[in-house]
């Protein structure tokens, strides 16, 4: 299926002369599309209209009607808040995230070479200004695994270029905070964190160092289209398939659909 | 003068399924543009195929020929190349970096907070992705001035948001290199130095600390539109105006105009 382009009512029309287009001043989320609609598309309408709240952006009214009218079987919808425009596209899940979702992912981590967030960073919005998260994935790519932990410079876990991190220590399921770190505060981290309390699990937000990571009972990167890609190699060391995915991603409502 | 679309020959149509728009994957060029043509195509040129190379994109051959053919009194061509398509947008130089380029600016400094680049930074690719580097000028302006010269985080001087640096030292001319620090090759910045020759002025790439670039004798914000803007201030402190500013407006053909 190939994308079609919804224009938000009352938006302007897609122009050259778009600082969205000529300077990344714009901001995203992607929706995973289900039979039921959007999924958690109040959350991701809250995190655009922060993010667009950053750059100066307003969102059009008529993005949320828009978007929660649409279903798919297995589908991501895009939805993009740019200073001339706003569109929403439709398209499958990517072969790739279905693929992760089931098998899980080589992880690999690096820093950022990062000691502070200057004060003018966007890292807490998630703008259209991607292009270095993308050639971080393919950098791991490259280097042999699927995809990326970002550390900080003194060994410290962050997240992923496209995704949050999550882990399991015992009976706790951690995710990283994003108020200190200046990352994005993720929303599919979120709803899992606040679901799994019917499971018997407990949560907490903290940071933790790679060394201790690596004696985590489970680590996930988790994000709105892949849900949980289960890390099954950390930094080249094999880890063995946690029973906690499939339970997760169940709770989450993602089922597994022939890769 | 509004700015007029020119879609390169051969290139494909805008749309909202590029990865420009949706990513910022793409790269661009700013040409001063004179009535005698663009200044300095060919070094754009060449910056451009080399950001384009780092993103994986390819610039058409209509590009150059259909650049090399516009002229504008005092004109801004601006050059696109993303995955769907490449344009060329032309308007006037902004008035207010006419003023700077005639009045200086006031320069304050702020570290990076970078100890290292990554290993997958497009830090030498003008990429579209261009938000934080727009945000980190807004943010000097928030701050009462008018632009930003980032520092290591050793204080030592890297370039400004959208410019390079420039400084004075007795008879030599100074910039910042870029291969070991991961700033943008500066087009303005090295015709500069190629040019001061004939002057009797020597030149020199070097790392400079912002204490000693606070004794240099003149200092600039360097780029192809308001070609050197004087910082008369720096970090709060008052610079007395330097002899060689129009002296070097006038070597690369920026001719005062009324503000």
């Amino acid at each position: 299926m190939s994308a079609p382009i919804l224009v938000i009512p009352g938006s302007g029309e897609l122009t050259a002369t778009d600082r969205g287009l000529l300077y990344g001043e714009g901001v995203f989320e992607t929706v995973h599309l289900r039979p039921d609609g959007p999924w958690e598309l109040g959350p991701h309408l809250e995190r655009l209209a922060r993010s667009a709240a950053l750059l100066g952006l307003t969102v059009p009214h008529g993005l949320a009607d828009l978007a929660a009218g649409l279903t798919h079987e297995d589908g991501a919808l895009r939805l993009v808040v740019t200073p001339a425009t706003s569109f929403a596209t439709v398209s499958d899940v990517p072969q790739i995230s279905r693929i992760q979702r089931r098998d899980g992912i080589r992880l690999i981590t690096h820093d950022l070479g990062l000691t502070k967030r200057p004060p003018w960073s966007l890292s807490g919005a998630k703008t259209i200004s991607y292009a270095e998260n993308l050639a971080a994935k393919r950098w791991a790519e490259l280097q042999g695994a699927d995809d990326l932990l970002w550390l900080t410079s003194d060994g410290y876990a962050l997240e992923g270029p496209t995704a949050s991190l999550v882990w399991l220590s015992g009976d706790t399921l951690c995710t990283v905070p994003a108020e200190p770190t200046g990352i994005l505060p993720g929303t599919t981290a979120a709803k899992l964190l606040s679901s799994v309390v019917a499971l018997g699990l407990r949560t907490e937000e903290r940071m933790i160092s790679v060394d201790e990571l690596a004696e985590a009972d489970a680590i996930w990167l988790v994000s709105s289209l892949r849900g949980l890609a289960e890390a099954r190699t950390l930094n080249g060391s094999a880890r063995a398939a946690s029973p906690w995915t499939p339970r997760l991603l169940g709770l989450l409502g993602f089922i597994h659909r022939p890769g």
